[in-house]
């Protein structure tokens, strides 16, 4: 858990053994869900022209978000690299299917939102057995849903969560990007604790 | 990750040592979260009257759920436990604050639940840890959030994501509840891996 990291610019383009790869969705697989749903879909990308355009894609959302920066804020974010799309030989995309269990989930009737917390708990499990079998894992957050959808033919009702580049790499910085390029600090756990009430 | 549970009825009521409780919140607290924004806070729960209180509405939300059920499904829901508030001592709230890193988030621009994925991340880390210290979660889901925000004083804006109670255990069951209870059983992994597109 404290190793893992998000990487952009360590990946080193060696393929994924694909026996590590069952590890690493068995552990994804193993999470806990909703009413025990499963309500996860992993999409395997290694095709380079579907990355690019996902690349492309991620660049240009790059810019849309570069673009409501000025002045110091700017010029740092203009250090950091955010993906590793092209660098990583494999992309794992992870979905959320509402309707998976049908229409009694048990846990669900009250928290619509509890399936969709269910695949980020898969994606954590994912991450952190990645990281034991000494993978990078980088979560991609810099595009639309609807472009992802097309672009892998996901069909409607089935909600893009995460777009991963998983692939070995040269070494697990120790520092997070953001705050060894000064974007932000961590802040100590105290501040988050509460007693009793908020 | 295999041996982790969701623990409803296991909980032996003992109290969590100290030092593991800082260990489990330490492991929740090195998740990584969108734009490195932490946008969690923990809620530590000890108070009898509160899980009381919450325990209450926690078994009217499963009356309700229990009215939209018939026959044979209705019989099987009777028999499982769906929460062990009363039984734990302690419970830990999870909460998500959207407002948290200002205006710029990196990552958040194009994906408005980036910040609340990054909540759950953390979550499954707390869970796992607790495993690894032999203790066991239980995820409770049967409750409406206004409740649980005017209980807590959670403050708006701010989301309750888990209700988690947290505690020494008889054991980690093997086979879980819901399916030990033929409420549903687990699926293959292999019906949810997807080459290349959906």
């Amino acid at each position: 858990m404290f190793r893992r990291r998000d990487v952009r610019a360590e990946f080193t383009g060696e393929p994924v053994d694909e026996a590590v790869l069952g590890r690493v969705l068995a552990a994804a697989h193993a999470a806990p869900s909703v009413g025990m749903t499963q309500p996860w879909d992993f999409l395997l990308i290694r095709d380079r022209d579907t990355r690019r355009q996902f690349s492309d894609h991620v660049r240009h959302e790059r810019d849309v978000f570069a673009a409501t920066l000025e002045g110091e804020e700017a010029e740092r974010f203009s250090r950091i690299k955010i993906d590793g799309v092209m660098e990583s030989s494999l992309s794992v995309v992870v979905t959320y299917d509402a309707s998976r269990g049908g229409r009694a989930v048990l846990g669900r009737h009250a928290i619509a939102d509890a399936g969709l917390y269910s695949v980020c708990l898969a994606i954590q499990n994912l991450w952190l057995a990645a990281t034991a079998e000494d993978l990078g894992v980088g979560w991609v957050s810099f595009y639309r849903e609807p472009f992802l959808s097309g672009l892998l033919h996901i069909p409607d009702g089935i909600r893009p969560v995460a777009w991963l580049c998983l692939g070995p790499v040269s070494e697990l910085r120790e520092i997070p990007d953001l705050e060894r390029h000064g974007w932000r600090a961590r802040t100590p756990l105290e501040e988050f604790v509460h007693t009793e009430t908020w």
